[in-house]
């Protein structure tokens, strides 16, 4: 993308109004503008991020074996009255009437739906275990809506639902999920622990949240650093193999992880010290395993392989896919801006020149973009006439992972200066070696 | 996909309540569910072929010079108010009260919203042009949904807005959208007219609808056979040429077609009557110049080349994405079920065993399978223990257009069955022509 071309507006001052740093630099950066309490538009650079999160997501989803579907926004109130949620929902559920006076709803969440559309078209056993996911936009009417999308109302979430015969199967669903989140996190270049976490409304008696560590985290977080070490994409684990599924449930199980909300003192005394990690974070995902609370209310039944009906035991398991784009800038920034890990990154390379109106820079440039381009390395290439430190900054600020500046002095010497944006570090190379680094 | 892990139900009988051809097929080769009135779920099926017509449309748009963003589904009245068409709207608008009792409402179009947002960060004539899009969910209270996704309330709509410094300009970039569109539709292998249309209550004298050609389409059109001929991605038309671009309008502009609404008998007769094509058809796009309405009622203005301020001109481009669905089916199916263009089937290639209890059957298909698959074709393989003619039945439902059949006794020749669903013909090949032929 040439940034004379495209639709990237930063902001010169800080934001006065946004109170916690990805807020702050999701507005400078120009990736969201509030339109609404708690309500934003995605604007090119944030939509980009946005899509590479929740496509990362997908395919861990797919990965796992999870089925994409697409559930609407808006529910009716009787599939929620069903489950007996309508009324102990709370006044975080939008509530609307449509012009012939029908109660509706905009979905917070689809236990309700899922079921009822699942049960519909499942007659048999055999078409069990599902996991149906859909990744599609809620509304939660939050009394103080804040932080940005990290407290937004309408946000981005991936939900999945898992139908099982009976209750080991369902653990099992759990234990795959688990697995997925550990590894999409991973893949995104955050840590996420898992924690023991409280069902809640939804209902059951196993739940885990995922924690992303930040420094400005909203919740103090005590683990063993064990999670430091864990590399969740090792081979031995797959999802075929269930020994290894519950070992995983059996490792993050014994090894200590809790929120401020759950921690005990006792056991975590019992931890060697220099194995006692705490630290700040921010909840990214969770999971639940809920029995049959939802396919009773709603009406899902098969024929067991005896012929007798079965009530399928069910779990759901939600990522907040806009909020991570706020809780990745929590855990990777600097004071110059944000520090994308390569996985999320808008463009994995940005390209500068020093001087804008030097004809030498302008065709090195172009020609560098093109071929960046034409190898499939997405790069934004600032070809703007605006002063060289100015375009350095905005770079910076919007967190570019490598970064190529061009200047005439280099340029007759037939070198650049490759930039690596979290060490600050900076190469005096040529241009070929910058394209081969780059295309590598 | 292996048909035996997915989520693919269909329904033996023509559902009673759907009174179109797509809306029932829709519903026979699970598609979609309805969830409130006017209101779908998107089953794996026809969220996959939802998912190749937006990819379409987003990659015509990005090609057109477009840029990508992401509007919220949720407004806030003020916004329309600023318009007036708070007020004027009507019924359809789906009006709601947060929490707070603020009024809001579920986006049916975005030209205020964009308008404000670009307004908000654009200070310079040097900014323009721009044209923004969003694809995303839209809201609008029909009073009596029907006809499946072709009239529901929720729905998906690429829409685009167009920023100019004059009318020349904007003209210019109306005729840019003209021709993403032509090429969208011809891509998706259906046939759309454009056809010259009233502005109505968004404003403005130039607009064009597109019109997909189908048998049981909803309103009558008339129009040259010309446009039986005209192929939009000839490479002499492309978006920095101009007079290319005027001349494609001219070319437009002076070969009839009209809908029922707007012919004129008149000019009809003036045709030679060889050339005179009458036919039905379903809007499927919608474009519009309307110059400074909404620039000026939301305060957009730019400073100008002479530093004086200018407000910009400005159109919008509407897409039908979930209803290009149903208007698909409507232009291409036959008495067996769906007849999917290549661009837009869900899977390109359907492979059946006639025999799934038979190993050789099994194996045979399991290798086809892996092997089309690692050769990025993309395959559902009915892998069921099931009678062959009903899984045969299936393919044709979904209406995937290539389908390879095996059976005990072309196997033992080492032969399989290939057949295309468009014309029905069967060949019988090796299995390795057969993979040849798909993967070429």
């Amino acid at each position: 993308m040439r940034l004379s071309q495209a639709f990237l507006p930063v902001l010169k001052e800080s934001p006065a109004d946004a109170q916690i740093v990805s807020h702050k630099l999701m507005l400078r950066a120009g990736l969201v503008r509030q339109t609404a309490a708690g309500i934003y538009a995605w604007l090119p650079l944030g939509l980009r991020v946005l899509n590479k999160i929740e496509q990362i997501v997908r395919e861990e989803q797919d990965r796992a074996g999870a089925i994409e579907l697409l559930m609407p926004t808006l529910q009716s109130a009787d599939l929620w009255r069903q489950s007996g949620r309508y009324d102990a929902y709370g006044p975080e559920m939008l509530r609307i009437r449509d012009r012939h006076d029908r109660e509706i709803l905009y979905g917070p969440t689809n236990e309700e739906m899922i079921t009822s559309l699942f049960a519909a078209d499942t007659s048999s056993y055999r078409q069990l275990p599902r996991t149906l996911y859909h990744i599609q936009w809620k509304f939660r009417d939050e009394v103080r809506p804040r932080f940005g999308v990290m407290r937004g109302r309408e946000f981005l979430m991936k939900d999945a639902y898992s139908f099982d015969l009976d209750e080991a199967g369902a653990r099992l669903s759990y234990y795959k999920q688990m697995l997925a989140y550990l590894r999409t996190f991973q893949r995104m270049g955050i840590q996420a622990v898992p924690m023991r976490a409280a069902n809640g409304p939804i209902g059951g008696d196993l739940s885990h949240e995922f924690i992303v560590l930040a420094p400005t985290g909203e919740s103090e977080v005590f683990y063993d650093a064990a999670y430091d070490q864990f590399d969740w994409s090792q081979a031995d684990l797959n999802y075929a193999d269930e020994a290894g599924l519950k070992g995983l449930f059996e490792r993050v199980n014994t090894t200590y992880a809790a929120t401020d909300e759950t921690h005990d003192e006792a056991k975590w005394a019992e931890l060697p010290e220099a194995t006692r990690r705490t630290g700040r974070g921010i909840e990214v995902g969770h999971i639940f395993y809920f029995g049959t609370k939802y396919s009773e209310s709603m009406g899902l039944k098969v024929s067991g392989p005896d012929g007798n009906p079965v009530i399928p035991h069910m779990g759901s398991y939600g990522v907040g896919v806009s909020r991570l784009v706020g809780a990745i800038i929590e855990a990777s920034h600097d004071d110059n801006g944000i520090v994308w890990p390569d996985a999320v990154a808008p463009w994995a390379v940005g390209l500068v020149t020093m001087r804008g109106d030097d004809a030498v820079s302008q065709a090195a440039a172009s020609d560098l973009y093109d071929k960046l381009t034409a190898a499939g390395v997405e790069t934004l290439y600032d070809d703007r006439d605006e002063r060289g430190g100015a375009k350095l900054a905005g770079m910076d600020l919007m967190g570019l992972p490598r970064q190529v500046i061009m200047g005439p002095r280099g340029l007759a010497a037939g070198t650049v200066e490759l930039k690596d944006r979290r060490t600050g570090e900076k190469e005096e190379i040529s241009i070929e070696s910058a394209l081969a680094r780059l295309t590598a």
